[in-house]
């Protein structure tokens, strides 16, 4: 099993009474270094576990993978005391490219030369008739919470899901990072054949950023449901591709930023 | 004046009536191109503002820049609808490079050979006898929160600031992103000549992951303080460098998870 919190001593301080020496369990934060062809590609800071859900989920964004078959293999192993994934891609998959190098293509929605977007348009924003009940969605995080078991012990670390209009859950992944939470859940469905995910809501415990609505968008879920709120650029990216955007989903209240039509009563 | 908030058109829903339109205020998220000789190097998904202490600081890990002397020029422009900062580095200054191919150093702490802290190691962790008492650290995040101007509109950005052991604080920066409020603050520091800042501590508005501290150590700052968490490996890279470390500082409690020995009653 992997390890996903870890214990260390630390001295608690209350106001008015002496510090005290008490054990504290804290989220586990490690590197995962990706190889492709032998080199490495990428380091991703991420709690352990899931790690080959973590890979397929990141290269859907970074590589354009749909499907399971578009993955030959993903080996995990332990080198030079470094958790390691080594990617085979299927022939005619593109291999993913240090984001910060990625100039070819125009982002619509901000008019930089720099995201890539084309890995992302294919298929209907939504399966045909999907709508969600606003009680339901209402509900997303906290039934989502119960299932937050890192989080209990740690108070620290981000969660994703996606759940159905009906308001079942899929698994819950939690990570340090939460763009890792999301990749672990994309990738999850990744693996199952479950992508694009144009019945479900994609989850998340925080705020939803570009690269959230990005990963969403890559997965072909129906909608994103945030705790947190969302920025600019995501509401943007979110309207342009039909995507449902609640935020700030908190005690029976929500803004629903984008595609408001897919909420029923 | 760079825009850092803007308006959208949202519904929001409460349980039990009826859905309302209503305007928004959201958190800007824009890219911000940092460019080298020529070429693009990385691309900033941030809240606008402030773009030259953020290249500054940004620099301050990724290119072991030190004093404002190692930067001879940071040029802003807008070119092709994009917002972008020229770079000119002193003679001598290394060049950044892409995070994911940063392989030859080892990393200490957690024995990979992927994050390289070569561009750390210098000077003492903190001024000789710099101690804070624990009634001031525990009350720098309220200070801080009086000055979150973006997050009382949107309640969705990050803040960070340098204080010092008397609980003044240097100006408050605020992003959609963790890392980007820091690096602003880090980068305004050393304009001002004012790194390392052995004699600050690093007040930070969310969570502290291996990189905060790895930011905070290159700025030199004698220790961190945070409104949430840190992980396991934010804990042990702050020990390593005598850093102190204190999260979940809120409402007269925090835990102490490094350097508790720079407390004062």
């Amino acid at each position: 099993m992997p390890v996903t919190t870890t214990r260390r001593a630390i001295v608690r301080v209350v106001t008015g009474a002496e510090p005290a020496r008490t054990p504290d369990d804290l989220a586990v934060e490690s590197p995962l270094v990706l190889g492709l062809a032998g080199e490495a590609i990428a380091t991703l800071m991420r709690t352990p576990g899931h790690d080959l859900e973590l890979t397929a989920g990141w290269l859907v964004v970074e590589s354009g993978v749909r499907r399971a078959d578009d993955v030959v293999q993903l080996r995990q192993c332990r080198e030079d005391d470094t958790d390691r994934v080594h990617i085979t891609l299927a022939a005619g998959v593109r291999e993913p490219r240090p984001r910060a190098f990625v100039t070819s293509a125009a982002c619509g929605v901000c008019s930089a030369d720099v995201l890539d977007l084309s890995l992302l348009a294919d298929g209907p924003p939504h399966t045909p008739g999907f709508t969600v009940p606003r009680d339901v969605l209402a509900g997303l995080p906290d039934v989502m919470r119960l299932q937050q078991k890192a989080f209990d012990r740690t108070g620290a670390v981000h969660a994703a899901v996606l759940a159905g209009a009906d308001g079942t859950l899929g698994p819950v992944r939690e990570d340090v990072g939460r763009h890792n939470a999301v990749d672990k859940v994309v990738g999850h469905a990744l693996l199952a054949g479950a992508l694009p995910a144009t019945d479900r809501l994609l989850v998340v415990s925080g705020r939803v950023s570009f690269e959230i609505v990005q990963k969403a968008v890559a997965a072909g879920v129906a909608g994103i449901v945030a705790v947190s709120a969302p920025s600019s650029l995501a509401v943007d990216l979110a309207r342009e591709h039909g995507l449902l955007l609640a935020g700030m989903v908190r005690r029976g209240r929500m803004n629903v930023y984008a595609g408001e039509d897919l909420l029923a009563s």
